[in-house]
């Protein structure tokens, strides 16, 4: 689904489908926890590094932090550009209940951290990264530390996937999870690929022409066969190894 | 926790623990949803008849149905005193979009059912049962379907458990939930326990003195031990074990 239909779809959502904001990212939010668990259990080491935007992406990350600190994680915050929105605000104070350190200094935060969530630029992103993003960027694309990636690794083009140049051009996290459906950009995408959001309604897939994942038991995320360029060249070896045959 | 502190609790969540009720409910409906499915999995029989009265059990009710929906059940709401509260009535049409039945038959439903979820009444109930709950709880009693109760079987007080006679005074469902923390009835209650609300922060916990429990994995729902009458004879019968020895 393009970034046209990605917004429409959670305007309706909104509108016809009755869901507040609150609803919607408490559960994709819980899906970003949950695929993060999948990804880094606490046990391997539970520093996350959260890094957030200012739009609904980084609402997102805000509450996927609160769940990763009840789930076992001593998550701290990067959200440079706080909006004014009521629901930010109060995201933002359950964080500061929780005593969840809120960073200005991303590089550094970035040393110690044992995970990376990306939380920056969703599917409504387009045109040029700005400061502070841009040094964030810069440092998530060269950072050894795993990333996980909430809609859109941040920088890339919705439909177009990396940027040729700049910030992000070499950007390739570990992980990206997709809100109730992927965008084309998953097409450019090397990583692990999950899909969160189990709350579409058949007739809003159906309205979108969007397959419900085979979400299994009572799990909040779904692992979806890798997409993209290795996927294809996956394909072509596979292909190559019938023809051996 | 009484009665009087649990809704001191919840208060102090929508206050300065900056949480909506939209978001406590959507939590608290899923961990529901996630106890339901544990103790009767889809496959064993997937309809679900939900019972939901006209206050905030209701509606952790309302959002555990469309959490079942999501989950692979068939659920169906009884909702017969709707609130017009704004909330309720988005979770309302939030049901109606995924074409979940209303009944306003309790008794016929129940018959065809394969487990019932009771959020009648939760933990701010006292007093008398009035119709059309005084028939429901009724059949409740007597009903051989598996029931969970959500926060308390619906007519028992808080503090002292089931009523001493009238309706309710035979009710023992299968299993409770307790959303954020037991209520005192846990004392009087001989089925299989479980505690969700996986929210509750640190300092909430310790100023109403409460034992956060041990979550497992990215669980949203903990099973305790017994607790009650049944809990208390599995002691006395395990110290007669021993003095055998």
């Amino acid at each position: 689904m393009n970034a046209k239909n990605a917004a429409a779809l959670d305007k309706d959502l909104m509108s016809a489908g009755a869901f507040s904001l609150d609803q919607l990212m408490e559960l994709c939010g819980l899906s970003i926890c949950q695929a993060v668990y999948r990804l880094h259990p606490p046990s391997k080491g539970n520093k996350v590094l959260v890094a957030c935007g200012p739009g609904n992406n980084g609402g997102d990350g805000l509450v996927a932090t609160r769940h990763l600190f009840h789930h076992g994680y001593q998550p701290t915050v990067y959200y440079p550009k706080k909006t004014s929105h009521e629901l930010y605000q109060r995201l933002s104070t359950q964080l500061k209940n929780l005593d969840i350190p809120f960073t200005d200094d991303f590089e550094s935060s970035l040393k110690t951290t044992n995970y990376v969530v990306d939380a920056i630029f969703g599917f409504s992103f387009s045109g040029e990264v700005r400061d502070p993003f841009r040094s964030v960027i810069a440092a998530l694309e060269t950072t050894k530390t795993p990333i996980l990636a909430v809609d859109a690794p941040s920088s890339w083009n919705i439909e177009d996937g990396p940027p040729s140049s700049g910030p992000g051009a070499k950007y390739n996290p570990e992980a990206l999870i997709s809100l109730s459906a992927a965008k084309p950009l998953v097409n450019y995408f090397e990583g692990r690929h999950f899909i969160g959001g189990r709350f579409l309604p058949p007739s809003v897939a159906k309205q979108y022409d969007l397959d419900i994942p085979d979400y299994q038991g009572d799990e909040q995320v779904v692992e979806t066969a890798p997409t993209g360029r290795k996927a294809t060249s996956e394909k072509v070896l596979k292909m190559a190894e019938r023809q051996d045959l």
